[in-house]
C-alpha cells in the first residue's frame, strides 16, 4: 500500500477509430470491446455516454461492449455508422476516449422533466445540444413528453422555434418575398405542392420548396417527385435550379435545416406524440431555415384527420399565427375540407399521375385536387404587392389552363434530371385487389387514417407504385358491386395482408344520404 | 399491371439465427444486412420493431440495419448478446421474422403519457409486457417520465408493486417468518445489512437476503460481500444454504425476481428519477417476490441523504406502509440519522473490513456502524412473536457480544465459498491521497454526495481496493493540517482526477461549533 502521492506518468490512451457498418439512425452508438485496456480502466458502464475527440473534433455516443473482435478490437473504438459519418474522421485515427461531459443544457432538460418553464437561453442551449447528438434517446424521450404534458406556453414555443433555427443552417435567398406552403398533413393524397410551385414559379415569384419524404404517410412530396425527377440534388445545385427557374421540389435532406427538428420527431414519431407546441416548432423552423418570408399554411379538418373540431383548429391557428408573427414570418392559415383524401391516388406513382393529369388539363384530373391547388397557389400569389387581394385564385387558374404550369413543370423537372415517367402507363406494383361496395346507395364517409395505413400496407412509400386508386367519392351514388377503389402491391405477401385488412373495415361507408354540408373556410 | 388476384404462394422466408457479440444491456437489438431479401420486402423502417421467433418461443427487439457481413449475413437474422440469451434459441437455427404486434398493454401505456390514471388490469399487462423486454427504451422512459409527472396516486402504486411481482418469479420459503431489512440509500458507507443477517440468522430467524450490486453507489451489499466471499450462487445453492445456516448474502440476480423493476431502473436511472411512487413500488416488488412476510425499511434522513426533511421522510413512510399493508406484508419504517456516512469505510474492501472489525469486537471498529446495525437487527428480531417489544436491541448485542453472529457470518462465508481477506491487511488500492483539514475547529456537516461521487471516482465498486477512508465524523475537533480522509485509486488517471477533485470541495465542513442536535427517531 502505497500512502503517497507515487504518481507515474501514463501516457493517456489513444484507440484506433474503426467504422461499424451498423445503422443506428438518429443515435451515436460507440463500440469498444471488454478487454480493452481503457473499458477496463475507466470504469465505463454499459450505456456510457462518452465523448470521443480527434483532429479537434468531438462526438457524443453511447457506449456498447463487445465481445466480438471481428466488429471492434481491444485497441480500437467503433463507431456506428451514422456516428462515423457525423464525426468526419478517418478510420484507423487515433482518437481520445474519455466520459461525456454532461450537455451544457443537461440542467434546463432536466428542469422541464421536472415540469418548470424555460427560458429562451435555455432553449437555445437545448437546441443545439441536440442539434448536435449530445443527448441519448432516453433522454430526448424524457423531454418530448414533458413538453407534451406541460403544455409549452406560445412564448416557450416562440423560443423553441428560434432555438431550433439557430442550431443548424439558415439560407438567404437574398431577394424578398420568398413563398412557401405547406401542409399540416393528416389526409391522403393532397399533393397540392407539386401544382402550386409550378404556378407560382411561373408567376414570377421565388419559390424553393424543400420537402421529406414520408415517415408515416404514404407518400411525402419528396417521394412523388422522385417519380418525375431527381430529388437529392446537392444544395449548390438547388439554389442554380431555384436561380434560373423561381422554384424546385427537391428533398430537403442535404441542407441541414433544423436539424434539431429531425432528433426530435425520431423520438416523437415510435410515441405518436404530436402536440400542437411542437408541430408548430417542427414546422416553422424548418421554413425559417429555409429561408421563408411568407408562408401559407393548410390545416385539413375533418373526423379522421389531425384535426378533428373547428375550435382546435383554431387554436392551432392562433398558436401559428402568434409564433409566426414574432419571428417575423408572413403567414397565411388556410383550414380546409380534411373529411376525405384530396385526389384519386394515395401512393407515389398514382398521385405523379394524378399531378401530370391536372397539369395536362386532362378529363380524368381529380376535380378536388385541381381547385385545391388553385386556392391555395391563389393564397400564395396574393403575397406578391402588386396582386389585388383576392385575384390570386384567377391568376392562378390562367396559369394552369395556358399550359404555363406544366411547361414550368417541365423546365423543372428536366434541371432536376428527368425519370421515365409516362402519365398514360404509369409503373403500378404488379398485384392488385378491388374493394367493392356491400349495397346501393351513397358514399357517407371515408376514414383516411384507414386508406392511409392500407397504402402502407401495400408497401407505399418505399414501393413506389404501390398505394391505393380512389374510384368514390363523398358523396358518389354507388350501386352493389361497383368498384369503390383498388388497391396495389408489389409483393404478395404485402397484397394478402392488405386485402385482409381491407376485408375487415374498407375505410369507406355507405348510407343512404350524404348531409352536403359546405365546408365553411376561414 | 395484373389488376386481379394472382396470388403467388411464396414460401414464408426464414432466415438463420445468428448471436451478434454487442452487449446491449436492457434492450434487445437485432441486425439484418440491408441487402437481406426480407428486410428489401417487409418495409421495415430504421428502429422499427420486429419479432423472431422459433421452436415456440417468440422475442422483441428493435431493429438496426447493418453493412458488413462480418457482423450478420443476408441470410441471417442477428441478436445483440442479451437479446440472443434471453430467446434461448441455438445460433443457426431457422427463425421466423415480422413487424412486431405492438405489446397488448400499449394502450394503457399511451394513456398512462397522455396523463390518466390506470387500473389493476392496466398495470399487470403492462408490467408483464416490460419484464418480457416488449418495450423500446423510448417507450420506458416516456412511460417513467410520465407516472413521475402525474404523481401515481397511492391505489396506483399498489398495483404497480402488485404487477412486477406478479410479472416474475414469486419464491416461497413455506415457514413464517421470513425477514428482511431494506435501505433505501444514499448515504455512503451504512453496511448494516452484513451485520443483521448473521445476528439474525444466529437468533434463528429465516433471512434469506439478497442484494444487488451498486449501480450509482460506490459499493453495493453483493459488492462489499463478494470481498469475503462468492455471491453469485446458483438458485438451488443459495436455498440449501439458507435452509441449513437460516440466512445467507447473495446477489440477487440469478432469482429472476421482479425483472420489470430491472427493465424500468435502466431508464429511469439515467434520468435520474426516483419518484417515491417508483421507490416504494421497486422497494417492495423485490422484496415481496423474494418471498419476505416482514421487513424493516431504513429511511435515512439528511440534508445530503435523498431525504432532506421531516414531512418528507413521513410521507414516503405513510406511503411504504400503505402498500405493504395492501399487499401483506408487515413493515416496521425507521427513519435513521442520515446527515453523514455511517461507518468509517466507502467502498467494498474498506466496508468489509468495518463490518469484520465489528463482528470481532474490534476496538476500531465504527461505533456508528455497530450501534445502528444493533437497532435495526433488534427490529427484526422483534418479528419473532416470542420476544417482547423493546427488548431486541439487547437480544441483538447479546448475539454479536458473545460471537455468536461473528460464527454465524463465518458459516456463511464458508458456504457461500471464502474468498482471502485478512481485515488486518485488506487488499486496498496502490495510489493513495490524503485530504486534509485547512483550519482548526469541529466537523459540521459532510456532504454524502460529494463523498460517494468521490469513491465512485476512485474507483469504487468496480475496484473493490479503491474508496475513501474518513477518519473524522460530525462534531469531531480537527486542527489544521490534520487527515480527514484517505482516498485510495488503483490507477493513476482515476487517482490524478479525484484528487484534483477532492481538493476543489472535499465534502467536509469545519466550523466553530457543532449544534449536536440529537436527530430524533420516530
Amino acid at each position: 500500500m502505497n500512502p503517497e502521492l507515487a504518481v507515474e506518468t501514463e501516457v493517456p490512451g489513444a484507440l484506433a477509430l474503426r467504422r461499424v457498418g451498423i445503422d443506428t439512425y438518429q443515435e451515436n452508438v460507440a463500440f469498444l470491446h471488454r478487454a480493452c485496456p481503457l473499458y477496463l480502466t475507466e470504469g465505463f458502464l454499459a450505456l456510457a455516454r462518452i465523448e470521443v475527440r480527434a483532429n479537434g473534433r468531438s462526438i457524443l455516443a453511447t457506449l456498447n461492449i463487445v465481445d466480438d473482435e471481428a466488429i471492434v478490437g481491444e485497441q480500437e473504438i467503433g463507431l456506428s455508422e451514422p456516428a462515423f459519418v457525423r464525426f468526419r474522421v478517418a478510420a484507423g485515427t487515433p482518437v481520445q476516449v474519455e466520459h461525456a461531459t454532461p450537455p451544457a443544457s443537461l440542467p434546463a432538460l432536466r428542469r422541464k422533466i421536472a415540469g418548470e418553464r424555460l427560458e429562451r437561453a435555455d432553449y437555445l442551449a437545448l437546441m443545439r445540444d441536440v442539434a448536435q447528438h449530445r443527448y441519448s434517446a432516453i433522454e430526448l424521450a424524457a423531454f418530448v413528453v414533458s413538453s407534451g404534458h406541460f403544455d409549452l406556453d406560445r412564448e416557450e414555443v416562440v423560443f423553441l422555434t428560434e432555438a431550433m433555427v439557430e442550431a443548424g443552417r439558415r439560407l438567404d435567398w437574398r431577394e424578398r418575398p420568398v413563398v412557401d406552403k405547406h401542409s399540416i398533413g393528416g389526409i391522403a393524397g393532397n399533393r397540392t405542392s407539386m401544382l402550386i410551385v409550378p404556378i407560382v414559379a411561373a408567376h414570377g415569384m421565388l419559390i424553393p420548396k424543400t420537402s421529406s419524404r414520408a415517415i408515416t404517410s404514404p407518400a411525402g412530396t419528396a417521394d412523388t417527385m422522385e417519380c418525375l425527377a431527381n430529388v437529392e440534388l446537392p444544395f449548390a445545385r438547388m439554389q442554380e435550379i431555384v436561380h434560373e427557374l423561381r422554384g424546385c421540389l427537391a428533398w430537403g435532406g442535404t441542407a441541414d435545416l433544423a436539424p434539431a427538428d429531425d432528433v426530435l420527431i425520431a423520438v416523437e414519431r415510435p410515441l405518436s406524440l404530436d402536440s400542437p407546441g411542437q408541430m408548430v416548432a417542427s414546422i416553422l423552423s424548418k421554413k425559417i431555415a429555409a429561408g421563408s418570408t411568407h408562408l401559407v399554411l393548410d390545416i385539413p379538418l375533418g373526423p379522421s384527420a389531425k384535426v378533428r373540431s373547428m375550435p382546435e383548429a383554431q387554436r392551432l391557428r392562433k398558436l401559428f399565427e402568434f409564433v409566426a408573427d414574432r419571428l417575423r414570418l408572413t403567414l397565411d392559415v388556410v383550414i380546409t375540407d380534411g373529411r376525405q383524401p384530396v385526389g384519386s391516388g394515395i401512393g407515389p406513382m398514382l398521385e405523379a399521375r394524378d399531378v401530370m393529369r391536372v397539369l395536362n388539363s386532362d378529363p380524368r384530373a381529380p376535380a378536388d385536387l385541381r381547385q385545391k391547388a388553385l386556392r391555395l397557389a391563389g393564397r400564395v400569389i396574393e403575397f406578391d404587392a402588386d396582386v389585388r387581394g383576392g385575384d390570386g385564385f384567377a391568376i392562378a387558374r390562367e396559369i394552369l389552363d395556358s399550359g404555363r404550369a406544366l411547361a414550368k413543370m417541365n423546365a423543372i423537372i428536366d434541371a432536376q434530371g428527368r425519370r421515365d415517367f409516362d402519365p398514360e402507363n404509369p409503373a403500378l406494383a404488379r398485384h392488385a385487389f378491388v374493394v367493392e361496395a356491400l349495397r346501393d346507395g351513397v358514399v357517407t364517409s371515408i376514414d383516411n387514417e384507414r386508406l392511409v395505413r392500407l397504402a402502407r400496407l401495400t408497401g407505399a412509400p418505399k414501393v413506389r407504385g404501390a398505394g391505393v386508386d380512389l374510384f368514390r367519392k363523398l358523396g358518389d351514388s354507388v350501386r352493389a358491386g361497383e368498384p369503390l377503389y383498388r388497391a396495389y402491391a408489389e409483393y404478395s405477401s404485402d397484397l394478402r395482408f392488405a386485402r385482409e385488412w381491407a376485408r375487415h373495415a374498407s375505410g369507406y361507408t355507405i348510407g343512404d344520404r350524404f348531409e352536403t354540408r359546405e365546408f365553411a373556410e376561414f
